[in-house]
């Protein structure tokens, strides 16, 4: 064995079985070609291996958990949404705003105007924000380009991003998140545009590694998002769903039906909703960070979610206009404070689970051939990472064993 | 004149006068001796002034501001409370965390074991956060030791943070914060040695720059609180009171007969109790970290303060038991966001307001002749500072015209 990398005196959350966070303390672990290799006790540390590893670093009794995983993102997108928060508190009405050319249309018209590199330039920062609380793989949206073009960029700016930071990207097209001005009278051939067109010219250009609907009063209805999802399924390609975040349009019964990977948001989820994905082991992403924008009372069902074995994930739903949260470490403060997660919860839900609601299996916990993608914290104790709102927690971060 | 520092091609939000943000675009400001010394369009800047400035960067249209104010922290203390976080929500009840040894005590307990050298190395990280956010001044209170060495420590650290990182820090005495364990049967004892010896001691060490209690049920009354400020006002010490956070006790009446700074909290301060406050120009220090953690309904009564004039200043409340929030900025942010302040209110409230909080008349605006502590930001406009929900914005700070 020649160990790249090797972190001694740690306390490691390795999220793997049933016990409180897989925690082994005075722990140390080490990387090999870019995974874990060896993860154990201190004193079952093999002298002659860590004696050879190429790097090594004595925590000092800090915390290690796997990186942390942003499973919902808005990321890249034109323009930001300042001045609108700023109307809707000075007490102008939705109405206002529309009529000023405010929400989510205006994110749609800055997106399509912004060029590729204007796009990457504007949401580097944000997924910069990200990683430097600890972020090693996210998930990322298209939705506001609405069109061939436009939503190409927004994916080719989302792998650009991979590239750009080392960190790792897992696309979503989101056609079906808002009908473009353009068509507000033809609905059905956004739909067929969207279907017949952009979803599979984006996917054979190897944009798309999933499929994603917003299935809501405002936004698609539950025979539109099935017909998306036929196609996805025709090209191979998994699905996720935005639903039952502003009312209950069974769309999480939908998505199960699908296998899906997700049901996203879920704060008006029915019982039924919950034992479909149950059933069809499709995660629950809740997004606390809308639910805290938004000012939502009704909080998603956790009690039902956690009697069926749903497993919860929490993500940043970072996007201009209901979330615009740079932070998923305060996500999972705000799972913590909100909806009464346990810490351990929280950081499953934003390591092991947020991985699975990717369909990622080779990360999102520490164990012996997972990507070495870790973290080390100034801190201790893992519910010390949902504990703390703000601040710089994050020691070190490393990418498939490199450092950043 | 010869600048040692000149910022061009800068956003001002100055604060001063009444028009939106006091801002000036397409400006540059100038800063001498630590000191702002020249501020105005980039068409007025004189060239041989600009010429021979000392160091000088082009901000590119980038928003500046007053360095911030952080007007209300607990932020000196030993241990933290994530494992009573953890507790309660694995569903503790507040008995069983006390039973536990949890609670206040705790960190009285861990504070006062610690020594000053530990108590340092333990706070510094968090003042660290607030810096690294954009904050320039804070404010550090007593109050866990609650015995005359151990008040003392914390007061000192407090200062010597302020020398380790170049922030000012102005301290408050908060003897008056919790009972101590050893005198639970003697509760007058305990007000007599606070008033008697410790406030005196500690004033005549030059430790103490303004005194502080907690008037609630389960903290002082309102007579225990009227003897340490009627002593505070023999010493010449300016006074501050947490008022009106859980019941109303009439405490910002009280703060305002004795010409207090600010009355904090507040979410049930009464008609009377802001009429008082706009007597006596007290402000009022509004901590939403607070409300947040520990899931307030109760909203302080925004209307009524705007209405009556009364300034409104926005504070961390950094502490390790309701509101272990390290960020100005997301307080800022919360206060819009729960309070529903428009973005000027929430930055006059860390800028302008916070200064009068605590008694300062040389910072909290770009003016010349105030300090020339200043925060460039990777933002364009005011509101961008209250929208983005985490996220590092500060893109550099300057404490008394010198680099951070
Ligand atoms: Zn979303
Ligand atoms: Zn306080």
């Amino acid at each position: 064995m020649n160990w790249d990398l090797l972190l001694t005196n740690a306390s490691l959350a390795t999220f793997v079985g049933e016990a409180s966070h897989g925690l082994i303390t005075d722990a140390a672990i080490a990387c090999q070609d870019g995974q874990i290799a060896w993860i154990g006790s201190m004193r079952d540390l093999p002298a002659a291996s860590a004696a050879s590893a190429r790097e090594v670093h004595d925590l000092d009794g800090a915390l290690v958990t796997p990186g942390l995983i942003d499973c919902h993102t808005h990321l890249v997108f034109g323009g930001d949404r300042a001045q609108e928060f700023d109307l809707r508190l000075n007490g102008a009405s939705y109405e206002d705003i529309a009529r000023a050319g405010g929400g989510i249309v205006s994110t749609v018209r800055a997106t399509r105007h912004a060029s590729e590199d204007e796009l990457l330039a504007q949401s580097l920062p944000r997924a910069r924000a990200l990683l430097a609380d600890g972020v090693t793989t996210l998930e990322i949206k298209s939705g506001y380009g609405l069109e061939l073009e436009a939503e190409r960029r927004m994916l080719r700016v989302a792998r650009r991003i991979g590239e750009t930071l080392g960190v790792h990207v897992q696309t979503s097209f989101l056609g079906l998140h808002a009908l473009p001005p353009e068509y507000k009278d033809h609905r059905k051939d956004y739909v067929d545009l969207v279907c017949n067109e952009l979803l599979p010219a984006l996917a054979d250009e190897g944009l798309v590694d999933a499929v994603d609907a917003f299935c809501e009063g405002i936004g698609f209805s539950r025979a539109e998002t099935q017909r998306v999802f036929e196609h996805a399924q025709q090209l191979g390609l998994r699905v996720k769903l935005h639903a039952e975040q502003l009312s209950d349009l069974d769309g999480a019964a939908l998505v199960a039906t699908f296998d899906g990977l997700s049901a996203d948001h879920l704060e008006y989820l029915s019982d039924s909703g919950i034992q479909a994905m149950a059933r069809a082991g499709t995660v629950a992403v809740l997004l606390p960070g809308a639910f805290y924008a938004l000012r939502e009372t009704k909080l998603p069902p956790v009690d039902a979610l956690r009697s069926h074995g749903v497993p919860i994930a929490i993500a940043t739903d970072c996007n201009p206009g209901t979330s615009p949260l740079l932070s998923l470490r305060l996500a999972a403060n705000m799972a913590c404070t909100l909806f009464r997660l346990t810490p351990e919860e929280a950081l499953r839900a934003v390591t092991v689970n947020a991985a699975r609601a990717l369909g990622l299996s080779d990360r999102g916990t520490l164990a012996v051939g997972k990507r070495a993608d870790l973290v080390a914290w100034n801190a201790r104790q893992p519910a010390e990472l949902c504990y703390w709102i703000g601040g710089g927690l994050v020691r070190h971060v490393w990418l498939g064993g490199v450092s950043v």
